[in-house]
């Protein structure tokens, strides 16, 4: 009881990330002086949350050698916070048996998400060693897309029939022990597991004992069918500010519920993936060994890299011309240099309106004319600028004439490529960011060499 | 009264923007028409946020025309969800005498939310035209920094003292009239207001009547307090799981709270934001006007104008150098290209990472002594491999080892800088995402110039 004592509620000062720094020291000393003893009293008191995120603030080493002294005796909860590389390390330290004595304590999406970060070979093992009903529970959601509503949800849900009364859901409630941990809305469903509306536990409070939930519930209920993409998912939780929402099978009957607190993470899990695409990398673990993301970050760079022989073989084409008139090179990297960073605003304006449902069919052609215009707006006034520093300069009419020209081209023809990418990949079902940052990139620097090269041959 | 029939509650298909786009379709035909009572009929049904949503789809004339239609009978909630620029508009037609009638029926944070949307003039007009009592509430919350948890939560909440029984919560719960229209937990205080404990609405229906909350309440609370930046509210809601927590003022007493369904929206404004940033754009408005979108962009690619000259003032110092090698033009985009496509990368990770909290002082300098030896890897991988083909197709070697140094140093500095730079950033106190990617573009490009016509001086 801390009725008086308010300090420990404090508000989280910046001081947080202190705390945890000097939380990891102590781990560190204590796995030093391998003192289990120091270890278990740190780690006891921390939520699973805090644990988690001290484990992997550690060297791989350490993360192992801390679980080996907290194995017998530690949340298993911890486990669903962890990133996939750490996860896997932890449990070729615990061992798959004894996993699978600790998944049946975690609320069964946690468990879910847990197996589903595992490796193949991990998984393989775990589905042999855990009980038969927890194993066709996941071969099943396996069968679901990846990043499907199936595959995030919990099966824990409270579901009451229409004809009960609101005293009888509330004793039900009391009653019952197979009821999720949390829960903020009760749903209502016919006799066929179908849900016809709900409740949230605020209104249930207030309604009269026996009134039939029936004539009471909210009749306009948002359900997420079990194949719904996440984005899907999340943007529904947005867009109606959902605090729940029943996840139904094929035959419209519940199979389970998916919270606000679940869309926290998909969309933390969303807009690190959007990032990450833009710029072309897979994941963004800072805590993976230095050779296996040097090859990961690789694949992103090979567009960049068969860009660089097409640069290279134009230049190579234009060889005499560009040994005539060496300024042009000068220019190159002001043509696709600006039509690059203007695409790559275009390209991010686009992948978000994309994610927002801004743009539809309605109104494509009108947002890609609108982008463009936006583009040869800006080259118009960025290559007048330009021209009048050249002349100042450089005092030749032809060159100032061709990069004029060849900028407001490409910044033009950038923007329109930026808009219209991302819209065909959306249209494809693919993710609108995908690659299409580096691609852009490439693009832009091909025509901004190409053109102004081209412009010059035929002017010069 | 629809239990029999589920149709009506299908989980959302693909064709809800088919519907969206026949809606829309629908109000054009009947504004055109200026047919009040069919604009009625469609609109009523629609529930605010999709009415809110096809209203930003329209063009800015037929905004204005719909709100000229539906302005004396519609839920002002709609107001709640506009962008900045709709809002504006709408505002303008219903005019601030109307405005002040409507945001009193709107929850607290709504209507705080509409104010702090609108443009400065329209704040002040409506200042003056609400009652005092809310005139005084937003002027308070105006002293909080933007985007701090004051700004977001409700004042709506549910406190009660320590002392009380279950049994007497739940008879408050159901007589009090000054309750949120939603909320999932309720807050235990200590007689200065200092909130001591919390009780979900799920646990308090199971718990026994006659117990006394101080002793069954769940004493590890979550509190933000009121200047907490918004993205450290959504870090701790998705940190710890919440789904409500209370914000408490300097003198720790609860002045409100935030639900999870309004860190959905913070975390989508957040992610919004971060790719903005990364790309150099300060907003994705697509509905505003094209000349004004056009000036906004430009900010954003002056970081690329002015490298431009930094890139031209280079090329004019090394122009005979360039006359007599032209083939090092061709090697230029290779360079610069591949270092920032690499850069990007480190920037994309390392602004996650921070945004994670993965990047302490414990772990900086680990963090980017790996991200160099990463860009140091690739760089050797890659300089190899175009040794290999430049060999090939034009057998230079001292050309080769140019090529070879100068990429693997621009790679190692483009993954140095990508890390430094918003760690940097982030250290300031400012946002690790702001211009970070046009200035790493800029500086490898330069470096990419500057580190291969150097080189090529001294060994060509």
């Amino acid at each position: 009881m801390t009725v008086d004592s308010p300090q420990n509620l404090l508000p989280a000062e910046d001081s947080q990330e202190e705390v945890y720094d000097r939380l990891i020291i102590a781990i560190k000393e204590a796995l030093h002086e391998d003192n289990e003893g120091v270890i278990q009293e740190i780690v006891a008191p921390l939520p699973p949350e805090d644990l988690a995120y001290l484990v992997e603030r550690l060297t791989p080493d350490l993360r192992r050698q801390l679980f080996r002294a907290i194995k017998k005796n530690f949340d298993p909860e911890v486990l669903s916070y962890f990133t996939a590389p750490v996860l896997s390390s932890i449990v070729e330290e615990l061992g798959i048996p004894q996993l699978a004595l600790l998944l049946p304590r975690l609320e069964s999406d946690d468990a879910f998400a847990v197996f589903e970060e595992l490796g193949e070979d991990q998984q393989q093992a775990l589905l042999s060693a855990i009980p038969k009903e927890n194993r066709l529970r996941f071969e099943k959601l396996l069968t679901y897309p990846e990043d499907s509503a199936a595959r995030i949800m919990q099966q824990e849900v409270v579901i009451v029939p229409a004809f009960w009364t609101v005293d009888a859901i509330v004793k039900y409630i009391q009653r019952s022990d197979t009821l999720p941990d949390e829960f903020y809305e009760i749903y209502v469903v016919n006799p066929k597991h179908m849900p016809v509306g709900k409740v949230s536990l605020n209104r249930l409070l207030r309604l009269k004992p026996n009134a039939i939930i029936a004539d009471v519930m909210e009749t306009e209920i948002r359900v997420l069918s079990a194949e719904e993409k996440q984005e899907e998912v999340s943007y529904l939780f947005r867009h109606y500010s959902l605090i729940s929402a029943p996840v139904v099978d094929e035959d419209h009957r519940i199979i389970g519920m998916i919270t606000a607190d679940d869309v926290v993470d998909i969309m933390d899990e969303e807009s690190q993936r959007e990032i990450m695409q833009l710029a072309g990398v897979d994941n963004s673990y800072i805590n993976a060994p230095v050779l296996k993301t040097s090859y990961h970050r690789m694949a992103g760079l090979l567009i960049s890299f068969v860009n660089s022989f097409i640069l290279m073989a134009i230049v190579y084409h234009y060889m005499d011309l560009i040994g005539k008139h060496v300024i042009l090179v000068g220019l190159i990297p002001i043509v696709s240099g600006m039509s690059g960073a203007s695409g790559t605003q275009v390209i991010a304006v686009t992948v978000r309106s994309l994610a927002n449902r801004m743009i539809s069919r309605t109104n494509t052609w009108r947002t890609i004319f609108k982008e463009a215009a936006i583009g040869s707006i800006n080259g118009v006034c960025f290559s007048l600028a330009l021209l009048i520093i050249l002349m100042l300069w450089y005092s030749d009419w032809m060159l100032g004439v061709i990069l004029v020209i060849a900028l407001i081209f490409n910044m033009t023809w950038a923007a329109l490529s930026g808009a219209i990418l991302p819209i065909m990949v959306d249209r494809w079902g693919l993710d609108p960011a995908i690659s299409t940052g580096p691609v852009l990139t490439a693009l832009t620097d091909l025509l901004g060499f190409v053109s102004l090269l081209a412009l010059a041959k035929v002017f010069l």
